[in-house]
């Protein structure tokens, strides 16, 4: 028996940091821990426990797919400004299920053949297979965020991707995909801070590169872009889910509570056998 | 510093569990732990403190990938008669890396479209990429192995491969990559009694396939195959390692170990930045 996401909480995640009307991500403090009052150590307890869990979720949603005419899989779509946490993420709360039942797709520069086609197109090719749980490392978000701080495209091609993303993912969720879109939300101080320690760490400096400082003289234009697509594309079938990250533990659970709510939503059970067992374990015992 | 893999082993495991000249299958005992002289549960320990090391070696060598011009990466190819723990090996070994650094693929039956190509084209697209730890879940040595025991491909044919694949894993291991070449070797009991157990519990049923029966009878003939194989394809640039597998907590931390090997050989170490560290610390802290 699986234990409910939601124990550990004491309020529901989920509802907590979803983007619904009025959605300000200016009124978000990425100190805070909402939903969840206990402490750091409390939280590292509460991660081990949740990965057994999601470990099991995953082998019942593969088990069930390989057997059933079932189309269920998980899309775990992750935004941030640069060093927010998404590594941390896939390390740590996706590192918890069993690699051959997960998906990670890195989305860096669109490379020249990829520019030769819709934006839509590299991403289509990196979904995740019935029973997997995909992580997108970055996505089609880019196609809107540097997209429009950097004018990468016209604005009317901008304006036209949000519509285009919605029906996207209507289409996955329509499909069984539950995608499950955060956004990883730091201060600027705090990415200062990590920045830092980079360069103050002879073991970190391959994660740093110079392009970083420009970046963030244009924070805010990052944060108004990322204010429109929550506007644009926090839908019904695709909420996003702004997590304050500041706190890289807080940041961990509630993307593994994401990751749970949307697999009990699921409720993958094992499949029942497809042959006759008493059949079966004669002829073996004839072996 | 990185402890070196032989600490916990009473023998040098790479050489000892290496397929040289007149090497025979036959003589393995699968119940043995050659180089091992600890009980299970120091197992599980030393298990435990090689995955850190693993997951070090792999941040090391892809942080190198990404700075220097470097192409090492490691390849591990599994291959075992059924039931025989390829996948237990996926989860509690190669689990322990982060999962941004390793690439599974699991080879299936081929595709009609695979088929339209030489067998080793579905095997070439799916090499990791630099930095990388790819693992094949069977692989390339499944067009020699069921190919030769279910006669899917002419004797002449059969006889050519061993060859190609020669020549292929030249050409990767030239290029950087180092080939691991593992069978878990199980007793033909040992699967009879795993297969039961799927048989007996709901929650495995899913594993069970009325075909392992019709496989196991052939099972004279895969160690035949696997002899073949072995004698043609053990190499001094990518030699066969067979691990007995009948105790699945000697197969997990020799596999491990043939892994930290590979990674001491390439011995990565953190980049130098490609950047004034001074410079850009002075840059960050004007933002």
């Amino acid at each position: 028996m699986i234990a409910k996401s939601q124990k550990n909480w004491s309020g529901d995640a989920a509802a907590l940091l979803r983007v619904g009307e009025g959605f300000a991500l200016a009124d978000v403090d990425p100190q805070s821990t909402p939903g969840y009052e206990k402490t750091k150590v409390e939280a590292a307890e509460d991660l081990a426990s949740g990965a057994g869990q999601l470990d099991e979720y995953q082998e019942r949603l593969f088990a069930q797919s390989r057997v059933d005419a079932t189309n269920a899989s998980v899309l775990l779509v992750l935004q941030a400004m640069d060093s927010a946490g998404k590594g941390g993420i896939v390390r740590h709360v996706v590192g918890s299920v069993d690699p051959q039942g997960v998906s990670i797709t890195a989305f860096k520069k669109p490379t020249p053949e990829e520019l030769e086609h819709d934006f839509l197109w590299r991403v289509e090719r990196r979904l995740p297979e019935t029973g997997i749980i995909g992580v997108f490392d970055r996505s089609h978000y880019e196609d809107v965020l540097i997209g429009r701080v950097r004018e990468l495209a016209p604005t009317d091609e901008i304006e036209r991707r949000y519509g285009a993303i919605n029906e996207f993912e209507k289409r996955l969720t329509d499909g069984g995909t539950r995608v499950v879109k955060v956004m990883l939300h730091i201060s600027s101080d705090e990415q200062k801070a990590r920045l830092e320690e980079r360069l103050e760490r002879p073991d970190k400096h391959w994660k740093y590169n110079p392009g970083d400082v420009d970046e963030r003289e244009l924070w805010p234009k990052y944060m108004e872009a990322y204010q429109r697509v929550f506007e644009r594309t926090s839908t019904e079938h695709a909420p996003w889910h702004v997590v304050p990250a500041n706190r890289k533990w807080y940041a961990r659970i509630a993307v593994q509570n994401l990751l749970l709510e949307a697999l009990e939503s699921i409720d993958p059970q094992w499949p029942a056998a497809t042959f006759d067992v008493e059949v079966e374990k004669k002829r073996l015992a004839a072996t």
